[in-house]
C-alpha cells in the first residue's frame, strides 16, 4: 500500500508544449483558492461554463474565488447527448450577449463533456480565448482535461468536430470526486487502467493493489492514480501534440468504444464503460492474432472487472454495424482501418497489419451483454 | 507606369510562420497546373468546396488537375449570408458521408466567403486537416486567403466564430478575375488601398497611377498589386500571427465596416464597400482628433473614389446603432473600444486614447448615402 510520507496529496505537473505549456494542479480543496486562478486570467471577464448537475455543488465556490473579476456562468444540460455544435453555438450567443472580448477567460467546470464543449468554444470564439479546466470527474481528471483535445460529436461520428487547443491551467480537485456516483468513478478507472496497459507496467501492478482503494475514494490512492495517469498522458502529448504518431496509442479501446457510444446514441453507456468493453475487444483481437498471451488477456479482463467495468459489447450492435461505425474513425488513413493493439501488458502499437476477415470474425463471435447491464453501486 | 521587364507576372511569395509557412503562387493560368497542387496533398482524398457561381466557371478545370486523386466537390450557395455555423455543419456532414479522413485535403475555390468557411471546416474537421486556398476574387487574393483567419459570422457579430489556421498553399490565379464583376473588383481595391494607407506610402503612390489599370484588368498591374498587397500582409502576419499587436492594423476601416455589414445583414453592401466607407470614417475621425491633415484625408477620399468605392456610411444606421455594433468588435478590451486610426498616409496606429463623445459626434454628423447606392459599372 501507498505511504503518506512517500506520496504527496498536492502535486503540480507540467505539460511541456513550448509556449503552450501549462500546469496541472492535483490535490484536495483547490477550487476555492484564488491564487490558483490568478496567474492564468489576463482580462477582467471570466465566464464559467458548467452543467446543471455540477453547478449546485461547486459553482458558488468557484465564483467566490473569482470575486476580483467580472464573472458570469452559463449552465448546460448534463450529458453526452448535448455535446453538439448547437450547444457550442448557444455558448457563442451567451458570450456575445455578455460582450465577452478576446481577453476573456472561460472556465470549464465539470466532466469531460463540459471540458470538451467549453474548450472548443474557447478555441473558436473570436478565433481563440483563454480557458482553464476544472475537471470534476475522475475520467476528466485523468484524461480529457489533459492534452488539448476539444470538440463535439456529429450525428455521424463521435468527436468528429473540434480543435487541438491547450488550456492555461488545469485544477484537478480530488474533493469533487466525493459527489461522483460509483458508476462514474469506475468509468474514470477505465482510462487509468489504459495507461498501465499501453506503456506503464509498474503502474498496472500498482493498480492491482489499489483499485479497491480508489473505489473507496481513499484520497492518497486517488491523488497517486491521477498523478501517474496525468504524467503518462503529459509525456505522450508533449512528444506528439497533434497525434501524428504515438499519441494514437492513448486510443486503446476507443475505436470499438466510440462505435458502441455512437450506436447507443451517447446515452446508456458511459464513455469509460464503452472504452472498457473496447479495451477487452482490442485485447481479445490481439490475442487472436497471436500477439498477447491468454494469461495477459485474463489479467486485463480481471483488472477491468475489479474496477466494476463491462468487458463485452452490448447485444444489439452487429459486426456489420461495428465495421460501418469504425470506418469513420480518425485513425483511418485512405480507407484502411488502424487499431491500437497490445503486444503485452505495458506495450501497445498502432497497426493496420491484420486481416479484415479476422476482425469481422472476432466481432461476430465475441460474447454480448445486455445493453442495460446492471451497474453495481 | 509599370514595365514588363521589371515586373513579373508569375511570382511565388512565402508566408514565414515556422512549421506553418506556406507559399502564395500569383500568376495567370495556375489552377489547371497539377504540379502546383501535388506537393501540398498528402493523402488520396481531395474535396473541393466552392459555390454555385464559381463552380460552373472553374470547378472542372480544378478537378481535371486533380485526376490522380479521389475527388469530390461540395457546392455552397453564394453569398456572405451563408457564412454561418450551419453551412460549416453541412460541410462536416458531407465529409463524414464521404468518409473523409485526417489525411484528406480541402480546397477552397472561391472568394473570401468560401475561403473563410472552408478554412474553418478544415481547422475543425477531425481537429484539423490540410487545406489549399484558390481565391477567385481580388479581395480574397489580396486579403482573406493570406494569414490564416478562418471563420463564420454569428447573428450578433461578424467573424465572431473561427480559428487561426494556415493553408498548405495559396494559388492566386489572375485569370479568374476576368469573370469578376466590376463592383467585386472595386471591393478588392478597398483592401489593396488599405496596405498603402497603413504601412506602405510608396505603394499608395504607385496606386495613384495604377488604379485605372487595375479596373481595366491589365494583367501586369493586377499581378503587381496582388504581389505588393500579399507582401505587406505576409510581413505583418509573420510578425504577429495571432493578432496580439500590429496585425490589428490590418483592420483599418473594419470596425466601422463590420458594423455596416452587420446592420445591413451582410446583404446589400460588399465587404470592400463597407470597408471603404469605414476607412473614410476612421480617417475623418483621425482628422477630427488632429492626427491626419485635411490634405491627407482628401487624398485618401480621392483614392477610394478613383476605385469607385463608397466613402460614406449608409443612411439607415444611427450613431447609437454603430456604437452598439462596435461594442462586440474583437479589438475591444475590457469594454474599451480600440480603433485603427491614421497619423499620416502610410502610418496607422491602434488606439483607445480618444474621447468617446467625439466619436459619437463624428457618427452623428458624418454625411450618409443611400443604402442602395448605385454601383457604377
Amino acid at each position: 500500500m501507498s505511504n503518506a510520507d512517500q506520496i504527496q496529496t498536492e502535486i503540480t505537473l507540467k505539460v511541456s508544449l513550448g509556449d503552450r505549456s501549462y500546469p496541472i494542479h492535483i490535490g484536495e480543496n483547490l477550487i476555492d483558492r484564488q491564487e490558483l486562478y490568478q496567474p492564468y486570467i489576463h482580462g477582467k471577464q471570466v465566464f464559467v461554463i458548467t452543467n446543471d448537475v455540477v453547478a449546485p455543488l461547486y459553482l458558488d465556490k468557484v465564483l467566490a474565488a473569482l470575486s476580483n473579476y467580472e464573472t458570469n456562468a452559463f449552465i448546460l444540460a448534463d450529458g453526452e447527448s448535448h455535446k453538439t455544435i448547437e450547444t457550442v453555438n448557444s455558448i457563442y450567443t451567451f458570450l456575445l450577449e455578455q460582450r465577452a472580448n478576446r481577453s476573456a477567460t472561460l472556465i470549464a467546470l465539470g466532466g469531460g463533456v463540459v471540458g470538451d464543449i467549453c474548450g472548443f468554444a474557447a478555441a473558436s470564439y473570436q478565433r481563440g480565448i483563454n480557458f482553464i479546466q476544472i475537471p470534476t470527474t475522475l475520467l476528466a481528471q485523468v484524461d480529457s482535461s489533459v492534452g488539448g483535445k476539444t470538440g463535439v460529436n456529429h450525428k455521424l461520428g463521435k468527436n468528429m468536430i473540434g480543435a487541438f487547443y491547450q488550456p492555461q491551467a488545469v485544477l484537478a480537485d480530488t474533493l469533487t470526486l466525493n459527489t461522483l456516483d460509483d458508476r462514474q468513478l469506475s468509468s474514470g478507472l477505465a482510462e487509468i487502467i489504459k495507461y498501465g496497459l499501453i506503456r506503464d507496467k509498474p503502474f498496472a501492478h500498482w493498480l492491482d493493489e489499489n483499485i479497491s482503494n480508489i473505489l473507496k475514494r481513499e484520497p492518497i490512492a486517488l491523488a497517486e492514480a491521477i498523478k501517474r495517469s496525468c504524467e503518462n498522458k503529459a509525456q505522450v502529448v508533449a512528444a506528439d501534440e497533434l497525434e501524428r504518431g504515438q499519441r494514437a496509442l492513448l486510443n486503446l479501446g476507443h475505436t470499438f468504444g466510440h462505435a458502441i457510444e455512437t450506436a447507443l446514441n451517447y446515452g446508456s453507456w458511459l464513455h469509460g464503460e464503452a472504452v472498457a468493453a473496447g479495451t477487452y475487444m482490442a485485447a481479445l483481437f490481439s490475442n487472436q492474432l497471436g500477439w498477447i498471451s491468454s494469461a495477459d488477456l485474463d489479467y486485463l479482463e480481471n483488472q477491468l472487472k475489479l474496477a466494476k467495468l463491462p468487458t463485452r459489447p452490448p447485444e444489439n450492435i452487429s459486426a456489420e454495424q461495428f465495421m460501418q461505425l469504425m470506418a469513420v474513425d480518425k485513425k483511418v488513413i485512405d480507407k484502411k482501418l488502424r487499431l491500437v493493439l497490445l503486444k503485452s501488458i505495458g506495450n501497445a502499437i498502432v497497426s493496420d497489419e491484420f486481416d479484415q476477415e479476422k476482425l469481422i470474425h472476432m466481432l461476430e463471435t465475441i460474447e454480448r451483454i445486455p445493453t442495460n447491464f446492471a451497474p453495481i453501486n
